[in-house]
């Protein structure tokens, strides 16, 4: 059976996590879990015989660092298709479906920045995907719900059409609270993770069939594209005319044989410091610390510093990050409003490493 | 009329302003309140043509710092006694007494760290106090209090003795709260502010009758040391024989001829974070902010920062202070445990910088 072509995408730009994730070093960069990075995790997550080499696709900036994260772990990428810009996920999994050395190759997508805790799990949904994949299907992976979250898209899951396998009968964006509290109820909703399986033709011809524009833009962007060793870089301005389209509204909303595999995995995309508190491990006053910390009197806190040494007491349920000069405080429950942070710090360059209190 | 020689205590080691004072540079050392160190700021309270000259007793570790610090505002001290130990404040003072040009001179002894707000205020109350300093009394300052300090020890102001100075009835060391409150609704104490007004003679008759072994061991140490320009090293050796104690252990409680003057002048010691926010100007939203700092929906918060950036949003009443690669987060109103936060990090030394979280 042909090997499946692990397709692993790092293209975020590392925000929600500030300041440990940075444009420079985004998120997927950085050992948040374990002591691997989630880039390392999310390769060693589809490493067995099972798979080819993967193809990452990725921002320029970060080739070297990528590089340096694979090869500590052994894993050598087929190719590193290096983006000349961001154009969402349905031109980046084209790039890859274009680059793989077998165009009837499996393609497993990634994102390169989740958690999966049970791979076990996960490695079943694949293996139960593969039959319909093999005739063509594009399949996405339903991540059970176990809360109503406004901050995903969700998959109403259809009848079955294999073992453990349903169609598709609705992508729903991120809906309002009510909604998603509706869906939750309902059970035969799934929230979508983001994590496909498709033959690269399939996509291709579903692309050629939906998204002609696009397919056309990246094709032209590798043809006149360069490659050195196993790096990709696409023609900046033929990628450039493919639209900034997601996987799911470019291809998988419109095409016909779509179908999803519920899985409960322990799927996480860490989104949010919140996200990654909920999955860390507490201490006995139910504080999450990493760091140079010394916290007295202090429950329910969350806590990592990768440089300034951080004294609390007498505090509860604060999410406290300091890395690289910056220090973040917020309280639990509030850490998507790390977003309006960055916003209104955009209008406020750093200064100067001037103390402003020396005399 | 001789001038008013000032002496200004500057031993303080900087403990309860962490991670802001250090032993390094305590807080009189810093800016805190305004654009000069506090150690300026007492300097030239005291510094029109009533005044000779200052002394200067202070750690010999801080002598370069405080000789900048004064050049910088023009002040020029008669004698920089660098102390080879801290032995309170007793034997602090009798070396400037003994080091005084003149000792017939009324000595104005000021702690260095402390904030004086109305300055006018002060210097009535000095002017109050001289004509029984000139006749030999030890003269110590009663701030009137506004709140049931447990922090601070309490004077019972006795009969007038001179207008505006009165027969200090009793000295209270640091009350509980009860007695605290019962002080305070008596209207008939005051805070004993560490600030006292003598002629040297005077004090150094008192400490012979009082504490002849430490007016002996002093009086070698200042015999046995060394001078070069106007510092002047004592004999370590000496110096230690001192007995460690208060002025008001050793002189005031012990002597008849002691008066109090009852001032309100805007007194506060700046003993904690709290007692700073509490003299701070407040934004708006209840926030006293120093340094690189931006706050969302944060309010009567206090932060300070001489380096790192701090961003928060969603808070409320904390205090957040960083400075030299620390960190401080504490609630309002429990400033107090800086002292316990210092203890527990005694045991735990300093790491080196490596981030813990890279790859």
């Amino acid at each position: 059976m042909t090997p499946i072509v692990p397709v692993i995408l790092s293209g975020g730009s590392g925000t929600r996590l500030w300041p440990m994730s940075t444009p420079e070093q985004p998120k997927q960069m950085l050992a948040l879990t374990a002591e691997q990075t989630m880039l390392q995790l999310t390769a060693a997550r589809a490493s067995s015989e099972q798979y080819d080499a993967p193809i990452v696709v990725a921002n320029a900036r970060h080739a070297e660092m990528i590089e340096e994260q694979l090869t500590a772990i052994g894993c050598r990428p087929q190719a590193l298709i290096l983006e000349p810009m961001g154009r969402n996920t349905a031109p980046a999994i084209a790039l890859a479906a274009l680059c793989a050395n077998d165009p009837s190759a499996p393609l497993l997508v990634m994102p390169s920045d989740h958690v999966i805790e049970d791979v076990a799990a996960f490695h079943a949904a694949i293996n139960a995907a593969l039959p319909m994949v093999e005739q063509g299907w594009l399949v996405t992976f339903g991540i059970t719900p176990d809360a109503p979250e406004t901050g995903y898209g969700y998959i109403k899951v259809g009848e079955p059409v294999a073992s453990g396998v349903h169609r598709v009968d609705r992508f729903v964006e991120k809906p309002p609270r009510a909604a998603a509290e509706a869906m939750l109820a309902s059970g035969d909703h799934a929230w979508n993770g983001g994590i496909f399986l498709f033959r690269a033709d399939a996509f291709l011809d579903a692309l050629a069939r939906h998204e002609p524009v696009m397919l056309h833009a990246v094709r032209r962007a590798v043809a006149e594209g360069e490659q050195s060793g196993s790096r990709i870089c696409p023609s900046a301005e033929a990628f450039a005319e493919a639209p900034n389209q997601s996987i799911d509204y470019a291809v998988m909303e419109k095409s016909d044989r779509v179908a999803v595999v519920p899985v409960t995995m322990g799927w996480n995309d860490v989104g949010s410091w919140d996200a990654l508190h909920a999955i860390s491990i507490t201490d006995a006053a139910g504080n999450a610390i990493r760091g140079e910390v010394i916290a007295l009197d202090t429950n329910n806190c969350f806590v990592r510093s990768d440089g300034a040494r951080v004294a609390m007491v007498g505090v509860s349920d604060l999410i406290v990050v300091a890395s690289g000069g910056d220090m973040l405080i917020l309280p639990r429950g509030r850490s998507q409003d790390v977003k309006a942070l960055l916003e209104a710090m955009k209008d406020k360059p750093r200064r100067a490493s001037t103390p402003p209190d020396a005399s």
